[in-house]
C-alpha cells in the first residue's frame, strides 16, 4: 500500500496505521482527526464533504466518545475507507486542501474523556522487581500474582496529553529512621513506561466479558506514563494501594492506534505457570510486539536513552485484564482507559521505571552531558516512544512527553 | 419556619433541608428537583415561571453537575428562594400545582454524573477493628494512619440509585488451608455505612485547596453503602489495594443535602493526637451529628435494625480529606464522589459492616424472623438511613436501599 500524501521515511504514522485524535487550530474548537505522515486528515471535512458516510457532528467534539461509541463495524470503515482515499490515484480529497492540518500547527487534545482509569500491574519482571526491592527478596512476588491479574483504580481527572508541564508533587514523606513524616517536595520522583487501552464498548452492570471476545471491547491504544512519587508512595500505600503518590499526573500520547491497525504485529505471551483459572484462560496469540523506549533530557540537553523495552514481554494480556475487571459484574464505558502498568524485561536497560534503573536509588544513572541521575530531576524532559515493525510495515504510536517543573511554592 | 406543603411528622425533608435530586415521571425525561413533605418541586417548572432566576436548561438535564457548577451563590439562592416561595402564605407556587410531583409517582435516579469516586477509610474504630481481624491485634492501626487520611481510588461507573438491586458478585477467592484460588460467587458479602460528599467546585490541575477554604468546595452530602465482597478482597488486595471485591456496585441515596442545611449540627471531632501537620490543621469545628441506622430484611420479613452509628465519630474531617487529596496538585471536578469509609463507633452495636458486626464471621447475629445471620444472605434487603435533629429542626438524608439477588449463572 502506497499513499500520494508524502510519509517521511521511518514516519510513525503511516498508510497502515491512520490513528484517531483530536485535534484543534488557531480559533477553532476542538476536533476529530486522523494522523498521515506529517499531516492531519480533519474527518469533519470529509463527513460534510460526503467521503466518509458518517454525521460530521461525531467528530465536531472535544472528545472520540461518541464517534467511539458507534461501533466497531462504522469505525473500522472509517479507517478503511480514509485509507483507500490516501490510497486512490484520483482521489477526490486530492482537491481538498482543507481536509488536511500539518500537525506541527496544531494542538492535540486529550482524545478521550475518561470515565474510569484502571492501572494494572501486569509485567512479571517489573512486579518482581518491585517485590525484591520494597519486600522480600526471596519472596518478591506475592501469591496472588500469577493468579490474577492485579490492578487498582487510579485517578482520572488528573490524565493529561503528551506536551503538559508538570510541577513536583508535595507530599508527606517518612524520613529513613524516622517515626514522623514531615511535608516537603517528593524527592524520588519517577516516571512508569505503560500502555494503555482505551474501552470502545459498553457493558451493563452485572455483565461480564468472556476472555474471547474482549477484543471486541478495546478500541485502541496510546503510549501512558504513570507518574510516580516514590516517597509519598511508599508511605501511603499500605493497606490501600497507591493514591497521592500517583494521582498528581498521568500523561498520554494523543494518537489512539486502533488494534486493527496492530494485528499485523501480534504475538504469543510467556507461558502462563501455574494454569490460570478457566474464565482467564485465553489460547490465541494476543500480545504485541511493540518496541518502546524513554529517554530523558536535562534543561537544555539532548534526549537520551535510558530504558528499551517491549509489550510483548507482558505476563497478563488485554483480553485477560478486561475478563477479570468485569467478572464481578462490574461495568465498563466507552472512553474508559486501562493501563499495563509498567513494562520492564528481564534485562537491565529493559527495566521501565527509575526506580528499577537506579535499583531504588542505589546506582546512578550516568547522561552524556556529565550529570548523573538517580530519580527525576526538576526540568528534565521524560519521552515514551513506541512502534511496531514487521515485513517493512510500520505502525508507530508517536510518543508521550513530560517535563517536571519544580514544585510550586 | 413552617411551609403550607404538608411535611408528616418525623419527614427528613423538612422546610429545614431541601434536598436537591434528579426525578423523572412517566414519559418524561429526567430533571432537577427538590423534596420537601412527600412532594417534589419541580425546579424546572419554577424557573419557567420565572419564580427562580436561574435558567430553565440547568434543570433539563439528566444530573445536577451543570446546576452545581454554577456555584454556591447561586445555588445557595435557589434553595433560600424556594424556601421563601414553601414559606409565604401568599406564595405563587400556591397556584402552580404543576411544579409539584409525589415523590411515591417518580423514579429518583444518580443526582449527579460521577468523574472520580474516592473512598477514605477515616473512622478510627473501624481501621482499629479491620487492622486487629486482618492483620495484627496488638498494633491494628498502620503508622501511617494518624497523620494523614488513608483512602484510595473506587470505581465510579458502578455506583448505582437506592432501589437498584445487585447480583451477588463472581471472584477469586483463597479457600482456608489452600494455595491456589477457586472462582466461585462470594460467600463473604457485606455492606458498609459510610457518608459521601460531592465536590460542587474544580480545581486545576497542580493546584491545591487549604483546609480552611474546602467547604466552598463540598456542595453537599449523601448516604452511601458501599458494599463489599470480603473474600474476594482478601485474596485480591494486597499490595494495590481494594478492586473487585468492591467495584461491582456502590449505592447511593437519591438526596443530595446541602452542606448549608447541615450547618445547625456541627459538633468537633475526636481529638487529634499526634499533632496533624499544618496542612491539614483545622481548628472549628468541622463533624457533623449525624444519626445513622442499618436494617437488614429477609425476603417477605420485617427490616431489622443491625447498626446505629453516627457521622460525628469520624476521625478524619471532610476539610482534612479535601485539602489532604490536592495537597499534591491532583484536581478535583464537579460532581466527584469522596466516601467516608465505614462509620463504625466505640460499642459493638455502633459498628458499620458485617464484618465487624461478626467478627470476621465468629459471631452470629440472630434476626427477629428465627434467621441468623454472618454475611448477606441473597434477597436481603439492605437499608442505610441518616438524620440531623437538634431544637425541634430536622433534616435527614432519607435512604439508600439495595437487594443482593442471587449470583447470575
Amino acid at each position: 500500500m502506497t499513499t500520494w500524501v508524502h510519509v517521511p521515511q521511518n514516519s510513525d504514522f503511516t498508510i497502515y496505521n491512520l490513528p484517531f485524535g483530536i485535534f484543534s487550530t488557531d480559533g477553532k474548537s476542538p476536533r476529530a482527526g486522523m494522523a498521515i505522515g506529517e499531516q492531519i486528515v480533519d474527518l469533519s471535512v470529509l463527513a460534510k464533504a460526503d467521503l466518509i458516510k458518517v454525521e460530521a457532528h461525531n467528530f465536531l467534539q472535544s472528545s472520540l466518545n461518541d464517534f467511539i461509541a458507534l461501533g466497531k463495524s462504522i469505525t473500522n470503515k472509517v479507517r478503511l475507507d480514509v485509507q483507500q482515499l490516501l490510497i486512490d490515484e484520483v482521489s477526490p480529497l486530492k482537491n481538498r486542501p482543507d481536509a488536511f492540518v500539518p500537525q506541527d500547527k496544531a494542538t492535540m487534545h486529550l482524545p478521550v474523556q475518561i470515565g474510569d482509569y484502571t492501572d494494572f500491574y501486569s509485567s512479571l519482571e517489573h512486579a518482581t522487581n518491585v517485590g525484591k526491592m520494597f519486600r522480600d527478596p526471596e519472596n518478591a512476588l506475592l501469591p496472588n500474582w500469577k493468579h490474577l491479574p492485579v490492578g487498582y483504580h487510579g485517578r482520572a481527572s488528573s490524565i493529561v496529553v503528551s506536551g503538559t508541564e508538570i510541577h513536583r508533587p508535595k507530599g508527606q514523606v517518612l524520613p529513613r529512621g524516622a517515626e514522623t513524616p514531615v511535608f516537603k517536595p517528593s524527592g524520588r520522583l519517577d516516571f512508569e513506561l505503560e500502555m494503555a487501552f482505551i474501552v470502545g464498548k459498553e457493558t451493563k452492570l452485572g455483565e461480564s466479558i468472556l476472555v474471547d471476545k474482549a477484543s471486541d471491547y478495546i478500541f485502541g491504544m496510546v503510549l501512558f506514563n504513570d507518574w510516580s512519587a516514590r516517597d509519598i508512595q511508599k508511605w501511603e500505600y499500605v493497606p490501600l494501594g497507591p493514591f497521592l503518590g500517583k494521582s498528581f499526573a498521568s500523561s498520554v500520547s494523543p494518537w489512539i492506534v486502533t488494534l486493527e491497525a496492530l494485528e499485523p504485529f501480534k504475538v504469543s505471551g510467556p507461558k502462563q505457570d501455574p494454569e490460570v483459572l478457566p474464565y482467564l484462560k485465553y489460547e490465541r496469540p494476543f500480545n504485541y510486539d511493540i518496541q518502546l523506549e524513554v529517554t530523558l533530557a536535562p534543561e537544555n540537553s539532548e534526549p537520551q536513552t535510558i530504558c528499551k523495552s517491549n509489550f510483548k514481554y507482558m505476563y497478563w494480556n488485554m483480553a485477560q485484564q478486561l475478563a477479570h475487571h468485569t467478572v464481578n459484574g462490574c461495568n465498563v464505558k466507552v472512553g474508559d482507559m486501562m493501563a499495563s502498568g509498567t513494562i520492564s524485561g528481564k534485562d537491565e536497560t529493559a527495566y521501565g521505571s527509575l526506580l528499577e534503573l537506579s535499583w531504588g536509588g542505589k546506582k546512578t544513572i550516568r547522561l552524556t552531558n556529565g550529570q548523573t541521575r538517580t530519580f527525576i530531576e526538576d526540568n528534565d524532559t521524560i519521552t515514551l516512544k513506541g512502534f511496531a515493525e514487521k515485513d517493512f510495515i510500520k505502525v508507530g504510536f508517536g510518543e508521550v512527553s513530560g517535563k517536571i517543573l519544580p514544585a510550586k511554592k
